[in-house]
């Protein structure tokens, strides 16, 4: 088989730990594959570097952030590259831009554009084990350039898309995707499997864990994606497309989100075009909208109901203000104090009365669910904050999750 | 003008020192002048990634030594670019390879075989202030190499002379080139001016400040050097070339080379090709030579006495031992107690009993002369190691160096 691992910050954070991941590459690769590995910078490093930047200018500009913040991947690539080579492997290590991964000009968010594999598969070729400096490609122009937050997965991913791995492995401190957050379920079960749609709706269970843009590079480039930790040979959780699954479970998972807050807007004017002024002042001011509810009042005029992020609450503010002003909107208020669960499972599709026991769990336990919103594979129910970890519990059992 | 300065590892060595480095930088270009920096890693980043290399392997792979070490070096840029850019200052870091420094492939210790200036150029042109990575390059197929020390040295040389810069300035924490030790003798005056032949010949004085090298593309590439401190606004030395220096003293100044060791062979074989046996063989062991004196013997033998950096002496002891077995040589001896003055000038062409002046002075302080060897511009003598410091003093003072 052909693997790519990659292993995180904390999976490289010290000598030692650098050590054990040259153990776990080496034994890959003795058990007969073809290896790649991606590395991001040793933990803290990246943080050190950032301060750096920081102590000079509060916005420093971003191409020289990507040339300071390339830095640290390069000294755990080539320390990794030293440690494989001393234990009698063939390695050699490469910068993204030898990897070839070509990115758009977008400074410390930059996309990747393409990945030219051709050094990689000749070093291959020669049985040598690879070891990319993650997080980083170069532009058109011939910059450097950083991938953002979890860059260092999706050079994994990219990279297991651009050689056809069979497998793209993803190394952290966490062991794999679990049917709930276990803190608030301590019954909670690792999954084997589950397919990238349903990840990408369990974000909120998996964002410690993988980010979106992973998962959906991997559904795109279908890449088989495993989730496992570096501190132990526990086996991981296989994100995977929904063919390869085939006992498709009702439901995977119950995700929590809290960071979401209500914005409420009553009386509001019943003019032609008015829903589309408010949410277009919105999204013109960046203010991610997620659920949206709506309902004539006796007045003729509309009641709308939307979540946000609780960090674009104060934005979302500004934007409805106008709106209070102007005396298109008669009154607008705002709640904190919820939280929005969610029932994800690809079994959904086929089967009815998922969401009827969902609400029939809440009515049980007394919870009154203030929106409802439904995809394909998912229902989310926005509840009272404080009912959170209730809820979360009795749906977790009510699906039988912990079997 | 267009002046490249160079701030070595203390000039960067924490925050306050970029901050400082970036002050200076800002008022030569606010002075009118065009100014490239080239900046080494902070000091103890260097050895830190090595003592990081070699907790893994005790002989790491070179390419990824140089993939490794070259990481510090953009930090120090991207750094000192974000600080000078807060200041309102147009500016762009550079690695070696965006520099356009390309290089041999001999990876730790490679050679710089040409530079592209083109995009160093461009950005002057936008007014750019370029501050370049030091001491890597990249080699023709495509890999990250470093110079080896005293790197990034070279590379403000050499981008010195592919800009046409007017003035490479080499900023370290020492002033500038002494006519002697100040440590030894406290009377030392510092040079305003002194050539390349005279700034190689006083290599001991210059070791700390300068290494040949540097001053040797200098030469070749007839750039204008300066050595001063970052630490204060002291006028430092320019070492530029002889036709620039209208006075031209007769003695710059006094070098002093303690690391040396005299190796004596008594009764060695009369035959042709005995010497070029010897010598051949010490090469062969990468034993470098530096005086050697041959006399013959009463009896039709040969005495021949020279001498070696002390850390040669192992090597060339084994050496000796082949002949002294073999018969050839009846008799050896060492003396690591030895030392080596040397008085330099661009004068002495011109001028003569400059070397009998100093031997003069050695006699009247009853110094006995063991080997003498001079060029053009310099007469070294090898003495008892205990009279070193008592040598260049009344050198110094024979000459009237402190006037």
């Amino acid at each position: 088989m052909l693997i790519v691992q990659k292993f995180g910050g904390t999976s490289v954070g010290d000598l030692e730990r650098i050590q054990n991941v040259a153990n776990r590459v080496a034994e890959t690769k003795k058990a007969g594959n073809d290896v790649i590995v991606v590395v991001s910078a040793m933990s803290g490093e990246t943080n050190k570097l950032v301060e750096y930047a920081e102590h000079f200018s509060s916005n420093p500009a971003r191409a020289e952030m990507d040339m300071l913040l390339s830095s640290g991947e390069r000294v755990t690539a080539s320390l990794l590259s030293i440690a494989l080579n001393e234990m009698g492997h063939n390695t050699v290590s490469m910068t993204g831009r030898k990897a070839g991964i070509i990115t758009d000009n977008l400074h410390t968010k930059a996309r990747i554009e393409e990945i030219d594999p051709t050094t990689m598969n000749n070093a291959l070729k020669e049985g040598k084990i690879i070891v990319v400096a993650g997080f980083q490609g170069v532009s058109l122009e011939g910059n450097v350039t950083t991938l953002g937050r979890g860059g260092s997965d999706l050079s994994a991913v990219a990279i297991a898309g651009a050689v056809k791995a069979d497998l793209c492995e993803i190394y952290t401190d966490v062991s794999g995707i679990y049917t709930t957050d276990p803190r608030i379920e301590p019954k909670a079960r690792k999954l084997d499997l589950i397919s990238y749609d349903e990840m990408l709706e369990l974000a909120s269970l998996g964002a410690k864990v993988l980010q979106n843009r992973s998962v959906e590079l991997a559904k795109k480039l279908n890449v088989n994606l495993v989730t496992r930790t570096s501190f132990s040979n526990e086996e991981g959780t296989l994100i995977t497309k929904e063919e390869n699954i085939m006992e498709k479970p009702l439901v995977s998972g119950i995700a929590l989100d809290k960071n979401q807050a209500r914005i409420s807007l009553m009386g509001v004017t019943d003019r032609p075009g008015i829903a589309s002024d408010i949410f277009g002042k919105l999204a013109a001011s960046d203010v991610n909208i997620d659920m949206i509810i709506q309902n004539k009042a006796h007045d003729g005029t509309t009641n709308i109901d939307f979540t946000v992020a609780k960090g674009d609450l104060y934005d979302a503010k500004n934007v409805v203000d106008g709106f209070v002003k102007s005396g298109e909107i008669k009154a607008d208020s705002y709640n904190e104090q919820i939280c929005k669960v969610s029932i994800v499972g690809v079994g959904m599709k086929s089967h009815t009365g998922v969401a009827a026991k969902a609400f029939l769990t809440m009515a049980n336990d007394n919870i009154n669910i203030n929106m409802i919103s439904t995809s394909e594979i998912k229902v989310s129910m926005v509840i009272d904050e404080k009912y959170a970890e209730l809820a979360v519990r009795s749906l977790h059992n009510a699906y039988e999750l912990d079997k």
